[in-house]
């Protein structure tokens, strides 16, 4: 089995090194403050001294950070994973990062004669516990051939999307159907409601037939007891549903579903709802 | 166990009738073509010679019929429904009908003495086989609550939904997410795939994820096999599409998602596809 | 010059009669309330005593009532103009009737013998003062010739449209633009405000360019000045938008923008603004 | 009076200049390819030669190219109008420029210790002969009134609209407007002919009332003929109304109305009409 390393170990990062680790891998793992390390080293993974020494020292490294800054800089500098890649070796990034800082991060990593995955998951906390995220993989396909024992480990499915940036677009074509969806879930809702129907039987009848899905459950008992406290934060959708549209422009695709959808949640965006949950475009909808 | 009547045996009807039958149920049987009739009487069904007479001899009288005038015949005349059915026993419309018919058919039934729900179906001829409809009921609350019983063998939910017409209302709800729920879907299949996604793909992840449902599943095989089979003719749903938005005007509810999914399908009208199934609202959006 | 009737003497009917008699017109006035019409007996018109007795003895008889009930009544019973319009004599309704009414008051007319012309006018007070109406002529289409010297004196076009309910379509028509214009009008002065611009400047720079149009100057003043004073309600508006739209469904037209801009106006009409003016909308919008 | 310099003889420019030299200022040349200077020095023009040379030269030079590589090219490099500029004089740049663009021109010249102002303008040859051009001037408020009697000539108004940006702002609030108007118009002018009206009445009635404005008169005459020969291009539109929606997601401005024009626009991109006039819209909507 491939020796792996591991940058980033927040709530996320540590349950997936976890996960490795259990399964038999040797990983050695890496993070900014280095006290997160010692539950994975004393559960048996080695600690790397910076970014650079990890991507030297392992076959395929994977990191997990917050945000695209935190996710150039550990590829950058003396320190930096592109600094320590060498040629072959591999570098898998989970982040959910941007577009154009994907590809920065692609052009350091090949540069410097590395291979290079993107590969944002779609999950959050549970499912990172128990290997069932779903990984949006895209970039180099030997790369993603090695690191699919990995991949199995950490979550229920790994798709190889094809080139470096595939794996945003499809996580923006997915949740443009997701804001979609909420929009009209949300008036379909409130219209019931206003005809005298009960809000809980219309969930219930969803639930029983061709729709039923695990969103409309979970957000409609949200809903329904005005609770819209962030799991996923309304103004990340409607970033996510505006560059969808924007996606569609430039193929000359038609969305107006999602267009009004994207509207929606600007709504209530100026409402003040931008850091509640998505399921708050209801309260702009009813 | 109640003694329960049934007329229409479609093959919706059919199916329900000798679910009944074989639940124990005292069963009386009407068809127009009589013919029908056989099967059931041979598993231990009676045969009513008219409306009237079923209704006179039973508890409880169920109707399945395939339109609006053949529901409201059933019931005028001198051998309909309100000629027999006297005071206190129970007349059950399962049929699909506008909200008018529904109300002037519970006029006649009660004008007559007897008890009215409506109690229109989702679900179409496995569902009635197993025993899996979804049954949306409205009208008389003691008739449902001896109905009770016979709905819980013919479906697999069937909620008390309030004064007739509710049961009407509820369906326009359900098929206006639907609607837009396909729309949506369309939009992002079409994105999907002109950024260079492979479709198989999208509806693996969609499947994986918290948005999974039947329908996707389903229509997304036809869509990708370029298949419209009509299961669910296009027309249908942008009429309740059409009337779910009238709806919404006479009650101030604002529906955008709605009104454009609703033009949409409209597209699809004008574009010749009035007969094929729903899913063929895709293309005009691809 | 033909002999005219001329029933309903308000605030419309009552400049249109005067253009008619100062145009020299042989003009016999009755009105429900007769001391209104001393003004014009005064001035040289004849007093009739009922709609019948009006329609009996003039050749062509206009009417411009309030309502469409008031519009039935005056054609209806004993003392109606039906039953005494008699052989090719010729009435014409220039009230605002709905397509119902219209074809109600077509039928009692064309049955006693007599020729009908449906011609709701485009215009208010001012215009039907000045002899400035737009008339939307449809129906008999010789009584249309017969009727056109007295609509040149009391408008300033009247295009024949068609048979009967033509005329209603028209203004279905010109009413859905003139939502959809404003509903983009409150967008963008909206949208300019908010980054920076000023909006008298906006009208300004608009009202210098190819879009330059009095209603975006006369309801752009208003809503800089938060002005909402009624001249024609909200909650018609959006009637004629939602009947527009619904003629687009019956003859499979998409209507997408006119859909979204009804749904400016329901939201309009949900914040309660259902009495105010059009311009209203733009409350919702900013 | 100042005098004044003017770069770029093309269409434009040519007759901007010449409005400039006809009322009376004292006007420098200069033109990439030289030849185009002629006609200007004949009537009393001096020719630069180089924009250095001009903004080194003149009070206030003006710019007039055609793209916003041009109109940055103009102003680097050891012979551009940076390089002369110096301390005090101004740089007018009337092209239409990106955002962007305009701001590295107006970082460049201050830097240089000049003054700015764009000023992009509405209206094409005609206008620019006639001196009607609108004039959208935006920057440094001295340099607006320093140049105002220059504006006077060239243009019928000129409003200062504030810091660099809101000339383009305002651009593109305007063209959404007008994207928004005539998707509402190719939709009325498509029902209206579905339901049996003429085409041609509807422009007339609307041509009387209140929405009357040349835009309709004009591009409704193309409508009726089919005829689409190319003044604005659509993909322009299409591409400032993707970016007035842009600007509205920045501001948390929902703009539902122009969103869906947008997509009608993108239809129509999609069914190749995007070099043709952007009345083509109405192809994608009859």
């Amino acid at each position: 089995m491939a020796s792996v390393g591991f940058l980033g170990l927040g709530i996320m990062g540590k349950a997936m090194a976890l996960n490795l680790l259990n399964a038999g891998f040797d990983v050695t793992v890496w993070n900014r403050n280095p006290e997160k390390c010692t539950e994975l080293v004393v559960k048996g993974a080695h600690q790397g001294i910076s970014p650079k020494d990890v991507a030297a020292n392992c076959d395929i490294t994977f990191a997990m950070v917050s945000d695209p800054d935190a996710a150039l800089a550990l590829c950058q500098g003396p320190d930096g994973v592109a600094a320590g890649i060498g040629s072959g070796r591999g570098y898998v990034d989970m982040s959910t990062v941007d577009d154009g800082t994907s590809k920065t991060i692609a052009h350091l990593i090949t540069q410097a004669g590395g291979r290079f995955l993107e590969a944002p998951v779609s999950g959050t906390k549970k499912p990172a516990e128990d290997g069932t995220l779903i990984i949006l993989a895209a970039g180099d396909q030997s790369l993603y051939d090695d690191a699919k024992p990995a991949f199995d480990v950490m979550g229920k499915m790994s798709p190889y999307l094809g080139e470096v940036g595939q794996g945003a677009n499809m996580k923006l074509v997915v949740n443009m159907m997701m804001g979609g969806m909420l929009s009209i879930f949300s008036e379909g809702l409130s219209l019931g409601q206003k005809a005298g129907l009960d809000g809980q039987q219309i969930l219930e009848i969803l639930d029983a037939g061709a729709m039923a899905n695990p969103m409309f459950k979970g957000k409609g008992a949200m809903l329904l007891n005005e609770d819209y406290t962030t799991s996923f934060p309304l103004k990340h959708m409607q970033k996510d549903m505006r560059l969808a549209v924007a996606l569609g422009d430039q193929l000359d695709q038609p969305l107006p579903t999602a267009a009004i959808a994207n509207e929606a949640f600007k709504q209530a965006m100026k409402a003040g709802f931008a850091d509640e949950d998505i399921a708050a475009v209801y309260k702009v909808v009813k």
